[in-house]
């Protein structure tokens, strides 16, 4: 394989296609130029299906705008998509003792409240990705404010109102590496010491308590110490949800310089989720597994959803760069063929989300409160600086 | 076709169904015979792989085998399996405030609390029959306290956290609808104005409220005055779920004498459902549509669960009961052919719950936290005695 060549090939493309694709169908079919903000439950075509607004998506599309501004091209239309999404976090998202929002209304009036943090944690790195674009420090600060109130949110006994009854403790997956992400984000913009705290912390939580080697997995719910945890959600493997931790890790790793120990933590966890998750009868990485080989009990166990297929698509890229091991480039192009033989929409633009196990398509809607313009630009983002990165590091190694 | 004939044949087989096959399997591999009660949580061989409890099962498996007892045969194994369950429930499942809890381990403790008030109605009916199984009249006043305490916690602002906030008012067709199978079972026990007022006041709502003949639908969700929400939530039609309510109300309408106003609106709710939610292309009533043919959001749209189907072969023939419209025995038989050619297990007994909607396995566990002997019992023995019923009248009126 000529890799400086299919590096370049996959960059031009991720590039194209967030330019004239995907950001063009948000823009043209989410962004609420009424009310700010954007919204996201799109049918195929792009019409507008409902007009609730997740706040996760005010934040996630608030981030991805300024980050293809600050990583692809300095388009200014993006960089106020982005603003506008911050303004509408600001304005309607956030309840009186500064949680916020799961859905509110077009206008902003709340419709619901979830025991959760991600809302914050996704408006946090919008904000600190639009300080970068726009130059404009305060809103790095505000990030930066957001953050430590997320901590504040979840070392208070009581604020969130746990899942279950004391009887069950458990450790979340999600909570603890989306920390590190929104974390290292905010970083780029500010610095302090309790993102660095954070990330070590979480990825001595991850090594510690959610890795367990006796059945090659990564688990999404552990005991407090980390124990194995013998129900259905226990033994509950998210093989795209872990390949996600995996490429945060390695995007740490090379953060420190190229650390070998997070490296081979990271690698480690790739491997393993590829085994469970890649479906060597139809291809693709699919939803959920049972660490025991039990029947798993999610509706949705046997689908191919798109996010798990873009996290596998910047993991393998990220674990090339860390290793040059052409193994990974392999799995790359493996990922990529499926996913982009079944997830694209050519004739009305931007991808399905919801695909059957086979590949076939479930339901054709572009967006919900689920998806929306976050995992897919992302990985175009992502990869496309990658791809580039890589063949750099290539031409200055000849 | 020879009515009796094909009723006879099909009371004979759901006999034999019930008793060689559904009882024993969960008998034997759900009974917990150390703390009392009943694990749901099986695989397809009916092992155990996870302990969790759920309350609703507790009660809907205490209903179950009464009903089983009272309707098809004194079996004494029966009558101590709903006893066990009543008896876990009343030392474990509720709350020091009354609210009973969602899922409990296996000794009892308390696991999760949620929302919403059907652990109580489940429990409320396995009460009541009992009482009328055992002739103990206590448990028949038992189960009308907790009716009246499921009224107090609707009726008591605040008492269940609303999912939405203010802004988003709405009705919902759940607990509309189990309120009115609730009541009418109690009532089978005991009598007090309560019941009928509740089933009036649903029946009423179900009316006014959930009916909208723009779309020939029964909607799940709507306004506080019925109005139509055009969110993928408000349009949501739940076939299945519309088709247990339809002989909900067939059952009511015969218990006031063939109650016609009553008769014509569960069939039109039934003839309706049956449109949205038989599937032309594979057979089977699907998961979900939405009345404005809108891609549905829930994950699992487009398959076919066993609920669905056990509901539509219990309608069919209470509509054929109504009506003696042999219309109506034809759909028994095409939703009969279709779940029997499915939903089986030929080789470890029971039935499969989940199947993608061109009717292969999606996963083949017998149980889990909402799967367990409930429906298709249920169906089973409802459907016995609709059979014996209709035949008899066929008979005296020869």
């Amino acid at each position: 394989m000529n890799v400086t060549e299919y590096l370049k090939v996959w960059a031009d493309s991720y590039k194209h296609d967030l330019t004239a694709d995907i950001l063009p169908f948000w823009l043209a079919n989410g962004l609420d130029r009424k009310h700010g903000g954007v919204y996201t439950c799109l049918d195929r075509e792009g019409r507008l299906m409902d007009s609730t607004k997740s706040v996760w998506f005010q934040g996630r599309f608030g981030f991805v705008a300024a980050y293809a501004y600050n990583q692809m091209e300095r388009n200014p239309e993006w960089l106020e998509a982005s603003k506008s999404c911050i303004d509408f976090i600001e304005a309607h998202c956030a309840d009186a003792d500064g949680h916020m929002y799961f859905e509110v209304a077009a206008d902003g009036t709340p419709l619901r409240k979830r025991r959760y943090v991600f809302s914050e944690c996704f408006a946090a790195i919008a904000m600190s990705e639009y300080a970068i674009a726009s130059g404009d420090k305060r809103y790095a600060e505000k990030a930066l404010e957001l953050f430590k109130r997320i901590q504040r949110f979840l070392a208070t006994p009581g604020f969130l109102e746990p899942k279950y009854l004391p009887a069950l403790q458990a450790r979340g997956h999600s909570i603890t590496m989306i920390l590190i992400n929104t974390a290292s984000r905010i970083r780029a913009a500010i610095d302090d010491p309790v993102l660095n705290t954070q990330i070590d912390e979480s990825l001595d939580a991850i090594r510690r308590y959610f890795i367990h080697p006796e059945f090659k997995a990564l688990l999404e719910m552990v005991g407090p110490e980390g124990e194995f945890i013998d129900t259905c959600n226990g033994r509950l493997i998210n093989p795209g949800h872990c390949i996600e931790t995996a490429w945060f890790i390695l995007e740490e790793a090379r953060h420190r310089g190229g650390d070998k120990d997070l490296t081979d933590m990271a690698l480690q966890i790739l491997d393993w989720s590829w085994q469970w998750g890649w479906d060597e009868q139809y291809g693709g990485i699919i939803n959920f597994r049972d660490c025991r080989n039990l029947p798993v009990q999610d509706y949705s166990q046997d689908m191919k959803f798109w996010w798990p297929q873009t996290e596998a698509i910047i993991a393998t890229l990220y674990a090339y760069q860390a290793t040059k091991d052409e193994k990974y480039l392999a799995m790359h192009k493996q990922i990529s063929d499926w996913t982009y033989a079944h997830f694209p929409d050519r004739e009305h633009g931007e991808w399905y989300g919801y695909l059957h196990r086979d590949g076939t398509v479930a339901q054709p809607a572009k967006g919900n409160i689920f998806k929306g313009p976050f995992h897919i630009p992302r990985m175009m983002i992502r990869s496309y600086s990658l791809c580039n990165d890589i063949c750099n590091d290539i031409y200055h190694e000849k």
